[in-house]
Formats: C-alpha cells, sequence, structure tokens
C-alpha cells in the first residue's frame, strides 16, 4: 500500500487503516501532476521520496487531525499563517502540542516587541499560497513562487523521524521522513527559519509522563524504570510500553485517540469509521448487556433476531423515517458477480424491517404487548467525525420495538426504558445523565416522542446524547398498516415504542473518567477489578520466590472466591513498574502489590486508580477492604463526574451570555420558546459568533453551533412572564443547550 | 405486491416472502405473452383471474416444493403425466400428499384391471405439454391444444380457497383461487375428472391430528375441543390452534416447515433466505451461547468484536480460501447515493478481517497463544436451497480465531472446540454425533485440517455437519505475513486455528426430536421447561377458582425457586385442551395439569412431551420429581436418537451395496482409499445410479449423491490388505458417507 520511490518508509498494518492503495495513489498523482493545482505530491515523486498517502474526512483543524489521524506512526504539525503589516508574512508548522499564540511566536521568531502579529486572513492566505484554510502545511510553500511568505519550522520537529502533513487539501495526508520535508522546501527555494520553543519561557509541551512518588519496586532489575514509560532499555526485558504522551486537557481528541489504542480498546481498521473492540471494550458491552438484558426481560421484553436486510421498497415506506436515515444507508447490490434485482439496505435501525411482521403477529388485543429486543450490529455510513465508539459505520447496540393497547401503556415503557439507561449510565459506568425529551427538530423521524439522557463531558465541555426511547405513536402502525381488533370487536391501531443503547456508551465513559495516565475504570464494569503484582526481587532465593508467589496466588484466589474479578500478574519478563504503568493504563481500579515484606508480615499493599492512594492491609482484611473499596471508586468516579458536569451546568437569561456560556465549555439551561425557527436561528448565531471569536474550540463550523439537548424533565421553575432568551416571547419551558457530539 | 386484475386476493405479509414486486411481475407477464413460449401467466390476466406469482430456487419435486413454498398460504400439489399405450395420456392433479402409485390412480380414474399406466417420459411431456419435467403442473392444459391430455384432478382440491402451481417453470409458482383455475382449464378447452380418493381404501391422507385419549378437562366450555385442533368453534373463545397436518414420515420437508412455524421459532421474510428468529428459537440460541461461551472463555478465549465489512483487496489476498466463498459473498457498493470507490465485503467469515491485525498484535512468542472469538452474523448469498436454520443466507454464529507457537498447541485447541462441540450436540441438544476429520476435498479452503462433528436426521435419512474446527496451518500466516521473534531470536510463522458453530444446530436439534405434534425441545435447552395448566371448570365457584389459581400458582413459584424454567399459562380466554396442544407444539418437556381434584388431594398430574407418560405427584413430590424427569427427558432423547442413527449407521465393502444402503436412508461407513478422484467417482457413479432408480428421494438430482461426511476418529480395525469399496485398491481408512443437507 506504500508508494515507493525511494525506499519503504511504513510497513505496520496498524496504519493500513484510511491508506489509499496503489492504484489510487497513483491516479491522484498524475491527476495532481496534470492539473497543476496542487503538485506537492508530484514535487515529492520527482524528488523521490517515499511517502504514504491517506484519505479521510476533511480535518480542518488540529483537533480534527488528531481525531482522524492520531493513531498513525508520525507526528502531527499545526500550521499558521501569521502576518505584520510592517515586517511580512510568517508561515509557522510547528509540533501539534506547541502554543501558537501571537506573542510567543513572535518572540521566538525575534521580531522585537513593537511586532503585531495577526492570523492572516482567507484571501491572503488563498492568494500567497492558493491554499484555504485548515488544509494549509510547511508543503504550501510550493505555491510561493514569490518568496513572499518566510517559513518558520518547530525545531523540535527536526529530531521526529516521521511528520504527517496535509498535501495542500485537508482530506488527505502524506506521511513523509522530516528529511524529505527539508528537502522539499530546499527545493521550493525556501530555507526554513528554526523556532526554538526550549528557549523562551512558555508552558511545556507534555512530554513524557513526569516521574512520580518513588515506587516500592526500586530493586536493580525493575526499580526507577518504571517511570520511564516512553523508552525502552537494555535492563528492561520486556516490551517498551509507550506512555500516554499528551495530556488531557491540552488536546483532548489526541489524548483520546491514545487512551483507548495504548489500553488495548480499540484498534483501527482498513475501513474509515470501522474500528475492533478489542476483549478489553469488548468485556465491558458485555457487563453491560448482561445487566441491561436481565432488566429489560423483567419487563417482559423477549429477544429475537431479525435479517441484517431491508428491501428498497420496504425501507422507504415510512417516508419521514427514511429521510432521516437515506444518506447514511450502505446498499448491496451485488452478490458474487451477479446484480441483485432489487438493492437491498444494510439495517440501520430495524422498524421496517420488524413492523411488517408486527402486522402479521398483532391481530387481537390479546396479542399485545408485543415487547421484542435484539442485540445486534447496525450500519450508517456517516462522513461526519468518525470517532472510535462515539460515531462510527458500523456499532453494536440493543434495539428494543414494543407494541402496546393504549398510549399509557406505550409511554410507561419508554421511561421505564429511559430510566434503565439512566441507570446503565449512572450506576455502571458512573457518568451523571439528565433525563429529558428532545425538542421538534431533535425528534426521531417517524416517532412522535423522543426521550433521552444527556451525559457531558467534561475533558472537551460538549455534550453526548448517552441513549435514546422514542414513543412511535401510531405512525409506523398506519404504515405499516397494523390493526388488530380491540376487546370492543373494533379495529384498532397498537402504539409502539423503540429504544436503543449502543457502544457509544463506552466511549463517553473512557471520555469521562481517563485521566493523563490512561483509562480509568469504574469497578462494576472494569474487565478486571484488581490486579495482584508479586515484586519479585532479582536478590530474591528461589524458596522465598516460591512463597512470594504461591501468597500472590492465594490472595488471588480469595479474591475469586468473593466474584471479584482479579488478575494475577506473574510474568517474569516484566519489572512490577512497567506492570504498574500498563495496569494503570488499562483502568483497573485496584491494584495490589504483594512484596517480600508484606509475605513475611502477612499484608499487602492496596494503590487506588481512581486517587492513587496506597494503603497497607492485613492479609485477612484484604477481600473485605476491596469489595469494600471498589464500590467507594465507583461511588467516588461519579461524584466526580457529577462535581465537574455541575460546575458547568449554568442558567442563562439572556443571548449575549449564551455564547460565552459555550466558550466556557458548559451546558446551558434557557428559558426557550420552544419553537423549531428559533432553535434554527440559535444553531446559526451561536456558530457564527463563536467562528468570529478567536476560540480554537469553534474553529471547525460544524461543532461550533449550540444544539438543543432537551427538554428536561427536572425542569426549574419558570416564573409566569419569564422571556426566552433569544426570542424575547414568553418562555414555555427550560431547554439544555451544549455543544455535542 | 400483488397484481390486481380482479380483486386482490391474498395481504399476508407472511406470504411478501418470495414475491416479485408489481414491477418484476408486469415484466414477466409481458415477456410471457409476448415471447409465446409461456402463456399461461398471461392467459390468467387476460380471463382477469387475481393471482400472486412467487420466484424461488427450482423445486423439481414435491420434497423441494414443500421446503421453499411449504410455508405459504393455499395448497401444493402433486402433478404427474401417466401414459397407457392403449387408453390414452393423463395429467394428474391431486393434492401434494396424496399416494400416486399407477395402481391407485388407476384404481380412480376407473380405468379397469388391464390397464397398465406408466410415468410418460420425459420426451412425451414436453411433446404433449411443453414443460419440462419438474415444471408441470395442471396449467400445462394450455398447451395441449390437441387435447391430447386428458386432465384428472383431485375432488377435495376443490374444497381449497387456494391452489399454488407452477406456471410451466419450476422457479416460479402462481397462487390462484382455485374457481379461477377451474375457469383457466374450461378456458383452455379441458374438462377434468374428479379423482374421489375418499371412494378407494387408499392410505388416509394425514388430516386434522385424530382425536387422542380423552382428556381431563373434558367440560362444558372446554372439553373434547381439546382435540379438534383445526377448527375454530363458537364454544372456543380463544384463537384457533393450527394443528401440524402433515406427518415427519410422509413429508418431512413440509413437516419441517410446519413445525417451525407452529411452533413461533421462525417467520418468513421479504428476502430469501433470510428468516425472522423469534423468541422461542433465540433463547435456545442463547443457552447455547451461555454454555459455549464459558467453556470457551475457560480455554483462555477472549470475545471481541471486528467489522461486518472487508475491502475487496483484502478479502481476495487467500485465494484458495476467497475461491471458496467468492459466488456467495455480498457487495456493498453504494452509500447513499453514491457510489464507494472499492466494493466492500459483508463477512463470509473473518479470517481475512482479522489477521492483518494479528499480523500487528503477534510481534514475540509471549504475544501467544492469541485466542479470540466472537459471536456475530455472518452472509453467504447462496443460492441453493435456502432452508431455515440449516441454510440462510445469513446466519448467528460464534466464530474463533487463535494463534500458537507450535503445531501440537495449534491442534490441542482444534480438537479441544471439537469436543465442546461434541458437547452441545450431545449434552445439550440431545443430538448424537460422529467426530472426525473431513476429506482432502470437503476441507475448508485455506485450512490445512477440517474436523468435524456429523448429526445423521433420522426423518429425511440426510446428515448435517454439525459444527466445524480447523487447523490453518501456517497459510494464513504466511499470507499476510504473520511474524513473531521466537525465544530463539530467530522470525516464525504462528500456527492458527478458526472454528464456528451456527444457530444451524437449532434446525438439526429440531429436525431429530420433533414428531407428528410438533416440537420436542431438551429440557437443558427448552425456553420453558414446565408448563402449568389450572384445569378451571367453568361450574368452579369464584372461591374455588381463586384457591385453584393459587394453588398453581404455589407449584410454578416453588418451581421458579429450584431454578427451573417454568411458565403458568392463567389465561382465560383459551380451554385447557387447546393449551395442551400450544405447548405440545411448542415442545415444552413437561405439562403440569392441575384441577379441582388436584387442589383437595394436594397433587398435580406431570404429562410428559416425549413419550406422553402421565404420572400423579404429590405436592411436595412435584420440584424433585420434576428435576428428576426433566434430565430422564434430556437422556432419553438422546437415547432415542442414538438408537435411530445407530440403525442406519451401516458398514459396506463393496459397491454393489453402496447406493441400495443410500436408499436405506443410511449413513454408511466403508474401506476406502482416500483419494480425491474416487472420492468424486463416487459422487458421480451414486448419484445416477440412484435417478436412474425409482426413487422420490433421488429425484433431485443435487441431493442423490453421496458425499463423504468425515474420516470418523473413532475408526474400526481395518485389516491389512482390505479393498477400498469402490477402487478395488488397498483402502487407507474408514470413511463416513451419506447423503448431505
Amino acid at each position: 500500500m506504500t508508494y515507493i520511490a525511494g525506499q519503504e518508509i511504513m510497513t505496520d498494518a496498524a496504519v493500513a487503516s484510511l491508506s489509499l492503495d496503489d492504484k489510487e495513489l497513483a491516479k491522484e498523482i498524475e491527476a495532481s501532476v496534470e492539473v497543476g493545482e496542487n503538485a506537492s505530491l508530484g514535487k515529492l515523486k520527482e524528488l523521490g521520496v517515499s511517502f504514504k498517502l491517506y484519505s479521510h474526512p476533511e480535518t480542518a483543524t488540529i483537533d480534527k487531525q488528531a481525531e482522524h489521524l492520531g493513531h498513525l506512526p508520525g507526528v502531527l504539525t499545526k500550521n499558521l499563517l501569521l502576518r505584520d503589516k510592517k515586517i511580512g508574512t510568517f508561515l509557522i508548522t510547528v509540533l501539534h502540542d506547541r502554543p501558537t499564540d501571537t506573542k510567543t511566536i513572535a518572540k521566538l521568531l525575534k521580531l522585537g516587541g513593537k511586532a503585531n502579529l495577526r492570523f492572516a486572513d482567507e484571501e491572503t492566505l488563498e492568494g500567497l499560497l492558493k491554499v484555504k484554510r485548515g488544509a494549509v502545511s510547511a508543503l504550501a510553500v510550493l505555491n510561493d513562487t514569490g518568496n513572499a511568505v518566510t517559513l518558520a519550522m518547530d525545531k523540535a520537529l527536526m529530531e521526529q523521524p516521521i511528520v504527517n502533513l496535509h498535501p495542500l487539501r485537508n482530506d488527505r495526508t502524506v506521511a513523509i521522513p522530516t528529511a524529505a520535508l527539508l528537502q522539499f522546501v530546499h527545493a521550493a527555494g525556501h530555507e526554513p527559519t528554526m523556532l526554538d520553543f526550549d528557549s523562551v519561557p512558555v508552558a511545556p509541551p507534555p512530554g513524557p509522563v513526569p516521574p512520580k512518588e518513588k515506587n516500592r519496586s526500586d530493586s536493580k532489575n525493575g526499580g526507577d524504570k518504571s517511570t520511564a514509560v516512553a523508552k525502552a532499555s537494555a535492563s528492561t526485558p520486556g516490551q517498551t510500553l509507550l506512555g500516554i504522551d499528551v495530556s488531557k486537557k491540552d488536546n483532548f481528541a489526541l489524548w483520546y485517540t491514545r487512551v483507548i489504542t495504548y489500553s488495548e480498546m480499540i484498534d483501527y481498521y482498513d475501513i474509515s469509521g470501522c474500528y475492533i473492540l478489542r476483549p478489553w471494550a469488548y468485556s465491558i458491552w458485555e457487563s453491560i448487556q448482561r445487566w441491561l438484558d436481565a432488566e429489560i426481560k423483567e419487563l417482559g421484553v423477549e429477544n429475537s433476531y431479525f435479517p441484517l436486510f431491508v428491501p428498497k421498497s420496504v425501507l422507504e415506506r415510512e417516508k419521514d423515517h427514511i429521510e432521516g436515515f437515506a444518506p447514511e444507508v450502505a446498499w448491496v447490490t451485488k452478490s458474487g458477480d451477479s446484480d441483485l434485482a432489487e438493492p437491498i439496505a444494510i439495517r440501520p435501525t430495524s422498524e421496517t424491517i420488524m413492523y411488517p411482521l408486527f402486522k402479521k403477529w398483532i391481530r387481537s388485543h390479546r396479542d399485545l404487548p408485543l415487547c421484542l429486543n435484539q442485540w445486534s450490529n447496525v450500519v450508517r455510513w456517516e462522513f461526519k467525525d468518525p470517532t472510535p465508539f462515539l460515531r462510527s459505520r458500523e456499532f453494536l447496540w440493543q434495539e428494543g420495538h414494543t407494541a402496546h393497547a393504549t398510549f399509557e401503556e406505550s409511554q410507561k415503557m419508554v421511561m421505564d426504558i429511559l430510566d434503565l439507561y439512566k441507570k446503565v449510565y449512572e450506576e455502571l459506568l458512573a457518568v451523571p445523565v439528565i433525563q429529558g425529551r428532545k425538542t421538534e427538530m431533535e425528534r426521531f423521524p417517524g416517532g412522535d416522542i423522543t426521550t433521552t439522557v444527556e451525559a457531558y463531558i467534561h475533558g472537551s465541555g460538549r455534550s453526548v446524547q448517552g441513549a435514546t426511547s422514542h414513543n412511535l405513536g401510531q405512525n409506523f402502525g398506519k404504515m405499516f398498516e397494523i390493526q388488530y381488533e380491540d376487546k370492543a370487536g373494533g379495529h384498532a391501531v397498537p402504539w409502539q415504542t423503540s429504544w436503543g443503547l449502543t457502544t457509544r456508551s463506552i466511549g463517553v465513559m473512557i471520555m469521562a473518567h481517563g485521566d493523563d495516565k490512561g483509562l480509568v475504570l469504574p469497578p462494576r464494569v472494569a474487565p478486571k477489578q484488581v490486579v495482584v503484582i508479586p515484586i519479585v526481587k532479582a536478590s530474591l532465593s528461589a524458596e522465598n520466590k516460591a512463597a512470594l508467589q504461591s501468597y500472590a496466588e492465594r490472595i488471588t484466589t480469595d479474591l475469586k472466591a468473593a466474584k471479584i474479578r482479579v488478575h494475577l500478574d506473574h510474568r517474569d519478563n516484566y519489572t512490577p513498574g512497567w506492570k504498574y504503568n500498563h495496569w494503570e493504563q488499562k483502568g483497573v481500579p485496584l491494584r495490589l502489590e504483594v512484596g517480600p515484606m508484606d509475605l513475611d508480615k502477612g499484608t499487602a499493599r492496596m494503590v487506588r486508580r481512581d486517587s492513587g492512594l496506597k494503603v497497607d492491609l492485613a492479609g485477612e482484611a484484604v477481600v473485605h477492604t476491596v469489595l469494600h473499596v471498589l464500590e467507594e471508586i465507583q461511588a467516588n468516579l461519579f461524584a466526580k463526574c457529577k462535581a465537574e458536569r455541575d460546575k458547568k451546568l449554568v442558567k442563562v437569561w439572556e443571548w449575549k451570555d449564551f455564547v460565552p456560556a459555550l466558550e466556557e465549555k458548559c451546558v446551558i439551561l434557557t428559558p426557550f420558546v420552544n419553537e423549531t425557527e428559533w432553535e434554527e436561528e440559535v444553531k446559526r448565531r451561536s456558530r457564527e459568533e463563536a467562528l468570529a471569536g478567536e476560540s480554537e474550540d469553534a474553529r471547525t463550523a460544524t461543532s461550533a453551533a449550540a444544539k438543543t439537548l432537551c427538554i428536561p424533565f427536572d425542569q426549574p421553575d419558570l416564573s409566569p412572564g419569564t422571556k426566552c432568551f433569544v426570542s424575547g416571547k414568553e418562555a414555555t419551558c427550560w431547554v439544555l443547550w451544549g455543544r455535542s457530539y
């Protein structure tokens, strides 16, 4: 998959995701050379540079880049065009996590105190570099034939072997050796100025995890290596552990990518938007399934399985419904070498698959309620922002579909289910949610009422729709001619519901609790709740080693007997320190360290993942304490997350305070007239005002807009006469707004 | 979906499966009228007959018809062209289950003792009716313009509202009112002779279930209605229960269709080869999952989830492998309105999806073994004989994929899994299986060794591959460049396995144990193991009714407490007799009848589904006895099934005995040279000889051939010099042969 002009630079299957194959690549290069509009690829080829080209959704910001490209080898860069009317224009290419305020850059460029650097406007950018905003990179100097621009590059970039850059369009990324980049800019007639970020007192970029409190395992063959997470070492016999090299606060999107890959939850796949759920992630899904499945069965719902496919004609029967999904439907048109007579859709959801059967099965009021559920995969071929767990083209979920004799019964089902969804988030995943009803604009297409649980991600300041439960009314019943004989002998159409919870919930949990060391897992869903690590020093006698080993085993057995999910890590090719980091990265709630001293004293040291707190336990107290502390961690994670959320949950009465609150990453309650035109107005205006501001977070147009999350069930008092925050009309309810995934 | 010329005759969504839509239908009619080759549809249209047209695989025999069309409304017919050289030629159209030996027909036609009716040969058939063998129906008289053929129809057919007939080609079926059929044949210048099967002493066709032993529930409002399963009645307030109207022995394929639909396991779907697994079936899959999932986790296998999709280029990387699947692959080529850059396959199995990741994850010998499993859906767009559970275009399975450092380890995994598969069949589903290795010809494409568990279906005399476990050797490892550093520091390629068990297993279980009343479920997987039915007579006082009700509830609670899956059927709109039949049809292993007498005496009557045995139990013995008897039923079903199989498991030493044994529905052990060319020879010759014979079972060419099932691990003695049964060369092993699904 690599275009070889010189030697091959990357062969890892991991990077196959997003890559173009040879044929496509050749075509793109031809096109770029011939058209002449963007000759950077042709130029690289001409120079004999070996490169790899990736295709992906547009990534206009560094955040988006991190999201889509963060898993690739090589570093990402931030690229800016800055201008001082008197001094000149500068193209700045620096490591993705550098501070790029104009003051810092001016200082690094040594422009003196009088310089007044500004971001160049779009016109200047396109005029000088022939490239759109969001697609600029050092490669753009190719178009600066008049040498109007000074290229300045991060000095530290030179130490990186491979750099990823947009080849003048932001739905492609090219990976090249940094040396080749220099070769390229030279060939384009530019000599880059080097920016030495170490030379000025700016906030340091997040590097390797700083040394922690000295560990107990400071023996010769392990010792302080435990903290040198990012470096290989001759004295560490095992593999090198990659540390999370970016902080959650500084670059949330890249942090997320690192956490889910380093913890072995997710791997990337050849098809964009499709991901691999590795055992560590899938096990959490199994925990959710186990609990939720039992609960919905308690409500009288039965599991079943309906086909993956829908004929075109059936899918299109409910017009409103299909309109909501049409652009995202994946179509099967061939089997083997033969064309199918009619294209067949892969289910984006199963209403239109199930309800023709509901029509058949529901003949009498005695056939009601009909309550079915299935655990399955669905496909929505979205083009915006694929993000593991949160938005993927295929995802796993349960979808429930029920039919009832009365609206009241159906609405009770909707709400019972919504309560279960709240419990999944709050009691299993330790993430607080707000229950409410969607506005007309955000309602499920084809249904009457959509209820939702909305979570908040403190790290990004964005909200997430956690799961939805819909009252479909009689819409589908009428469309699919579901009719039954009611008790009085007349004909009636049932009231239906549908509801689903997806693997997205795992992503929300990761974002909510993870920290700069990696995952932090709530004990109730953690695949392993406790890891036991024997501290075996090289100096120990074989006899003592064996005794320590069996002591660790005994503790493990005791914990297992108490139904605690425990893992004994007795590998002898990793140091205790390595293991500490490894299991911290994977988010295991509790670590039990067992050393020779513990063996003598019959103790064990317990270390909490959430707080880092260490306590030495007497052997007989281990099981009891662990059980207790696991519950404590569960409660603590929830409380912490709720406190973070509540701090950002604000009320706004006037428009002027609205966008500033958004910029503060708040979720916002406002009195609202609840009319669709005003909702659209808020969306439009919040986006415009945010883009007009300087905020980095708002730089991507799509996500800058606020949208309604829900009309919370738990409504604050609304005194009569309270004005809507945007229309000035009388408000009808409190509505929750936020930027959202 | 119905072509309306007169009025619409069918609107049930159930029959939508197989139906052509309006446009396709119009096209077919045009074509048939214009081409003139087959004008029957045009003629129907011309006559203003309302009909429905189905498209399906070719169904040359009544068995195949039953398989593909048995679920449609309307009756199926058997159609024969018989000839007596002196008397004339007769086109016979009778109900599908009528005896059609020439003697019976001659008697019904009143031809006298001297008549010598024979099946007309293909040439005669095509000459007179212009139709191929297997596609003949009463509609063919349209082509008998010279009135050379006498049409004779089953008198009983006239009482049926709708009849399904091939419109002169056997991949289409047209459903028309029987009256319209008469109109049609009249218009074609034929006056049918009526055959009165009731007038001669022939074996009676299977009608409604014959009256059973008098039930205890013979009260006024239920009473003997309990046995009149097929008739509605004013005094039965509930719905009419459809009885299985065909015996397993007489028409296995139709019996199967009836059993799986009437028991509410399966419903049909708009897309041929896709079926709905209703809760009664899905619950059995959950039982299998629960058990098997725990067992494979015990072997150190972890669950995960890989994408549904494979890029074309990746799928095609292992040539042998893809060759095995290529014609069955469903391709996604569009999303929304846009064409995809490259077609994407839906997984037919996941080797090519997983192994690029294996390459990434397996770097060192410490990464081995890597043992993953997933529970998922796969798609194989087969065109031959879709059969619910046994062969469907989408099915559910688990697929395990492991990689090991040595062949021995990998082979141990293969065998450990095969043993689990054997246990699923024998210990859960109560179906005996034979373990063995597939021959070269039947091996999984791309792998080295395929091991299998083979089941036998007594009712059809066919074998079924129950599940397979493959040793892939290093083939995929080499193809996907999976390489790791071994202990010595060198490079090595891992040994891989893959293995899967599918929802097919449920179909095997149904076929193995079901009887003429419906399903018979092994207790270990039965969704409900016991049904409690209170016998509430109308004459009971309200007080006694309440007492009886609470007595039944107490028994139910006691059983539940003992972890028995029990259901109390307290519906008051069905008679006890109706309920008995209903739960028998659904295969519940035990019924507990609780009547007023039982209340007085503190007893309950237990009725076994497998044997019909009735025992009155003292109240305190109920739980204990039920637990015991459930185990007994489980053992009994297995023993019965094994005895049936063993009776048909024969050894054959010479070719001359081979096809006769096949005709006797045997599975056959033979000494064999085990060479592919001789295996092909057996396939060819067995098919030819079977087709040359008169056997109805062999009428369909595809399934007449014998194939190897496996080389059983449990090999009988093979004395040196024993000759291969077909080649006459020295035999190398015993091989198991049979006709197979």
